[in-house]
């Protein structure tokens, strides 16, 4: 009982790879292919038809290399397409908002709050579009009618991990920008809601401890998901076993719509430790 | 002799506010029709092909309002379709990128240097569309075989400005991070290649100062275009004449293919001490 298909995941750009190192953890025999739509990055200012479109032929392409599942590592298609692309194909798909929000009320859950108190409220930072669309508090709703959810748009934060500056005062101060009125509305858990945000996490947890006078759980959406991922194979008994061979080849293959000058470079931060796989351009 | 048309101005969003505030400045009898294709910016991602069809599509929505004159208030149309635009299209256009770099040359070359030393460098400020697209290097060589250009890519700077982030220690930092490899390249003037950044010019200038010990010229491509515009109304003899009534209605007719909520915070950014006028969602 082995399947040896590759999973499938998609972002409109390389944020998505911190979802790709997640999931390289959590499934270490598993073998990716990764697409960013790097050509037509941002999504997130697009029209809802416009992403739709573009979510359906990044999803095309993997599955005509045969992926057995999905992972749509981008929120804003999760936002607006993923009810869309479930009805339309026939294999498993996995967005980043569901486990985010569905992480971000367990960590609520647990954080301690007085006899009689409200329960501690749910923060998410993420892009303009991401916020706009609110598909966080929607799906917070979904899950519970107790929860309450404040949101910051963050548009300094893409930038910053795009040009590798997550140390020093800039990045701490823009962080604090953002975290500052999520700490004011009383948010005591902080949801990274953008693929990009895992690079910054540790200043987050600072900047939000520092703030608030106590230790501030930080939900990142990237490994939220790959334990989605990772429950959704068992379930459906489509996990790969691992190889006798320990020659097990490259586990990651990275297609991507346009090759910035700096993409190697890009990929190895979004990556952790991994090193730069091998990246083909492909043509949608 | 008055020639009652307006002036049309286009950018992918409203960064090319700056150019009608310098237009406003310049030429106080005019009128202006101001288009933002803020649905689908930004146009410094996309391919060419890309740029030059939504450019024909903003070309045409003001060509049908009747305007006497074009201003492309993008860098990245005037690097890709400027020349195609010109090709197709009757009327006179006037895109950012040339007087910028007439602007930049002028001041290099009135830069003192001691005798035998190279002239000043040119150094240039722009989104990483305009300085791959090289356009500005290009300019400056067309008109000078002497003159050298360095180029930074400022990714950080239309975000800080799109926030209203244009104080203090952050966008200090994120101006010097751009700034010294300039001045480090030899840099002596610096050409603001991006209509955002005009609202940073005081900062550019002041880094600038701190880090070369000199006085750097920071040429403002908004104030250089205004310039050209003007020159050009005088050529064409299609200048408009004072109005003797004093009731001269409103001078700016803007209009958008998106309506973000902060727009006229936003408008009023880039404009200056300009009220925000009015503004009309179109399609495209």
């Amino acid at each position: 009982m082995s399947d040896p298909r590759p999973l499938g995941v998609f972002d409109s750009g390389l944020g998505g790879l911190t979802v790709v190192s997640a999931l390289m953890a959590a499934l270490p025999h598993e073998r990716i292919i990764y697409l960013g739509d790097t050509a037509r990055v941002p999504y997130g200012t697009r029209s809802p038809e416009t992403v739709i479109r573009y979510a359906r032929g990044c999803a095309r392409v993997l599955m005509a290399r045969g992926v057995k599942a999905l992972i749509v590592a981008c929120n804003t298609v999760s936002a607006v397409a993923l009810d869309l692309l479930r009805a339309e194909l026939d294999l498993p798909i996995v967005g980043v908002v569901e486990p985010g929000a569905r992480a971000a009320l367990r960590a609520a859950e647990a954080v301690p709050s007085p006899d009689g108190a409200p329960p501690a409220k749910i923060g998410v930072l993420g892009t303009l579009g991401t916020i706009a669309s609110g598909a966080y508090p929607r799906a917070v709703a979904r899950l519970s009618t107790r929860l309450e959810v404040v949101q910051q748009a963050a548009p300094l934060l893409v930038p910053l991990v795009e040009e590798g500056w997550i140390e020093g005062v800039v990045p701490e101060l823009a962080v604090e920008r953002y975290v500052a009125p999520l700490i004011e509305s009383g948010a005591r858990v902080i949801v990274l809601g953008c693929t990009h945000y895992p690079v910054l996490k540790g200043t987050v947890a600072q900047v939000a401890a520092r703030l608030s006078g106590l230790e501030v759980p930080i939900v990142d959406s990237a490994l939220a998901t790959a334990e989605a991922v990772e429950t959704l194979l068992r379930e459906e008994r489509v996990l790969r076993a691992p190889l006798r061979d320990a020659s097990d080849g490259s586990r990651l293959e990275l297609l991507v719509t346009d090759l910035p000058a700096s993409f190697a470079v890009t990929a190895r931060r979004f990556l952790g430790g991994e090193a730069a796989p091998e990246v083909a351009q492909i043509d949608l």
